[in-house]
């Protein structure tokens, strides 16, 4: 058992892992010719050594533009951290959260090393620091997360989401799902991870063949075709993002399962219908809270008396705003919120929370094959996009790795039903025995 | 499977329940002798019509002093109310939630029918009820509840703790285990249930040989003594209830376990040391959600880096206050939280919550149980106490087992963990394949 799990939690066990953040040395690895002749001053010292104290000291060194080295003394020293020109310098000094990843993304910042691990001990060590410390106050500005309106959120999903199908294709799984998958066997492959996070979620939803399914932000479909294909179920699947749609349809006609599936291109805002079963995995991060209430009384309304649903979300163990760079480059409008701010969907309407499971390490390890797979991708997506792109990506999906293996993030799965619905398992046993799929 | 369901979930089924229930309506019948010839007047009436429609117009009919049948028109009829005099009448209108009680208990109301069920049809009812209509208002009035300061809290817990060993005896598990158990099984009994519930929360905290676990709140600390024995943990136990903890004592002595279960008669505020895991079973009702804050940071101290924690309460969908009757007749300054209060208790330290499993219907099993055995009991219990008290638990274990039926109480087991701890099972498998007990 015990060796089972080290084996499992064990970073370079993962046999994609230490390639693809490897990708990011060879590319990255700094040169002699590369530096240049413009003078390193003691204020440019000052500025770092006290950056560093305000990360929590994690043991990295900082290299200048002139090829001098500044450490705070920790040692081994994880990765260095190559820093282009004094402008970057004094960037990364005013808003490192911000334009950590801006300058990563241009060149002007570049890391010598494990590219995980460097960001993974970073995270580490400021998480040690006091939240509210002025320093910690000073390097986390955060910005204000751009809103999730009607007009908002079609123009936060398209900015992510509609970049491309092909460009998806290249590093997701078969079924296209971009969502945390889940390892139940120790050597699942991404593809079975996927198709085993499906299978979870539907035997947690315990659902019965002929039965109605609301599906709120599905991605690629892949759920909705999976529950329809398996699980005998009639789904109405919601999302606003063009492409995702597009494929989805074309994708369900293919398969034959166009009298099953019904994919809406409308906001989840707009659900209409009576089910069965509610489901929606990883659209609650780009919600907001402030809108929450909004999602539980769509819910409720479209929950048939003895309803269940079922939320799958990034999460937190407490409040605190996502990542500038991830909500200005990657995420516009996300929030990864506590499950204390989640209960804010299911309180009005008095929902019953049945089971929440924690996958926190599934969502590390999901990325680390993603990550794997668009590494061996990278030439393909620099052709499609450009140089900053694939740079942007690789510290997108590198810092996902590293902010759930410190427990920076979450992902939490909530089932819930009606409060007056008794026909609840006694135990969670079904969910680790026989399938319930029907294979209808 | 669905019939394992039905019969588990079918109330009649209960082999105690038909009988404990009735034992209300053979005691509490209503015979034409008992009527009077005090008039009632159209005022009366009014009233009774304005009560049962605040309460949602459930399926009871009252029987008022003279005989007379006051209904909402409401059929079938689930039971009958008997009100003895005006008086009566008049204080159940004024503060029905606190006076139905007080009323029940001297005997001037009187349930014809199943306890139970009349209990449940009545909470069934007023939950379809605007909770923020006037008239909810009106008959929803609570009571402060009494303050959980380390004096405060002694007097509480003295008052339902302490009043004899014996008594408890007459109707808890050869355990004397006084909290929600788990029937993993359908046909278990109530010793094989609470047993089933101490694995289950062992196996959650994955207990190993050696390892130090702290309790807070231990009962009459079987808890404890189930983990030294099958665990081969050490434990510190806290609990101010002075009976349960002389109890304790004796009982671990007698079986040998001095050396690995130290019972401690004090608060969880005052707990010292360091420890792998951190348990409580059961006292998180008695804490106060102003108090959550100061219970994190005690769980923050004395656990290990690494450590992980289990919390097991009574808690509710959305908040709402204690009912009045009960924290002044039965639990004085006891609280059931929503899981968006108990957030409070695990944000501020960052813990992760890594499981929520909600075992309501268990609770409602093992209340019938209870109310089974207590009612084989009652002439002894009559003898230890006297009529009204007899009346008062009865009333208390048949509202509770309502109030878990109808989904206006909940059961939640939490499982946490320090943020940083990786060590966590991939899956939740563990719970439900081979035993983890050490037998030691």
């Amino acid at each position: 058992m015990n060796k089972k799990k080290a084996e499992l939690c064990n970073v370079s066990s993962f046999p994609g892992g230490a390639h693809a953040v490897n990708a990011d040395v060879q590319s990255g690895a700094i040169a002699p010719h590369e530096f240049s002749m413009r003078p390193v001053v003691e204020i440019d010292r000052y500025l770092l050594k006290w950056l560093l104290k305000a990360m929590g000291a994690p043991p990295v060194r900082f290299l200048l533009w002139n090829g001098e080295e500044v450490s705070g003394g920790m040692d081994p020293c994880v990765a260095r951290v190559f820093i282009a020109d004094r402008a970057a310098l004094l960037r990364l000094i005013a808003n490192p959260d911000l334009h950590f990843g801006d300058l990563y993304e241009s060149g002007r910042v570049r890391v010598e090393g494990d590219l995980v691990e460097f960001l993974e001990c970073v995270y580490h060590a400021s998480a040690a620091v006091p939240p509210r410390g002025l320093a910690q106050r000073l390097i986390s500005r955060t910005r204000p997360a751009r809103p999730n309106t009607l007009t908002g959120s079609r123009s936060n999903i398209h900015r992510h989401y509609d970049i491309g199908n092909d460009f998806y294709r290249l590093w997701l799984d078969e079924q296209m799902v971009y969502t945390c998958a889940y390892f139940a066997s120790p050597g699942a492959t991404l593809e079975q991870a996927q198709v085993a996070k499906m299978d979870h979620v539907c035997r947690k939803l315990r659902l019965h063949p002929g039965e109605r399914v609301v599906e709120a932000g599905c991605g690629w479909g892949s759920l909705a075709r999976h529950m329809a294909r398996h699980y005998g179920v009639k789904i109405r699947a919601y999302n606003i993002s063009h492409e995702q749609i597009v494929y989805a349809r074309e994708r369900a006609k293919a398969e034959g399962l166009e009298g099953l599936v019904e994919y809406v291109e409308d906001d989840y805002r707009n659900i209409s219908g009576e089910f069965d079963a509610f489901v929606s995995v990883g659209m609650l991060e780009h919600v907001g809270v402030e809108h929450y209430q909004e999602l539980g009384d769509v819910i409720h309304q479209c929950l048939k008396v003895g309803g269940r649903g079922l939320i799958h979300s990034i999460g937190r163990n407490r409040p605190k705003p996502m990542n500038a760079w991830i909500e200005k480059r990657i995420f516009p409008g996300a929030y990864p919120a506590t499950l204390a701010e989640m209960m804010q969907i299911f309180e009005p309407s008095e929902f019953s929370v049945l089971d929440v499971e924690n996958l926190r390490l599934h969502y590390a390890r999901t990325l680390e094959h993603w990550l794997w797979r668009f590494e061996k991708a990278s030439d393909r997506v620099m052709a499609m996009f450009d140089v900053s792109f694939v740079r942007a990506w690789r510290l997108y999906l590198a810092g996902s790795i590293a902010a759930f293996r410190v427990g920076d993030m979450q992902l939490f799965q909530i089932l819930f039903a009606s409060r007056d619905n008794n026909d609840v398992p006694w135990t969670r046993n079904h969910l680790y025995t026989a399938t319930e799929r029907t294979e209808s």
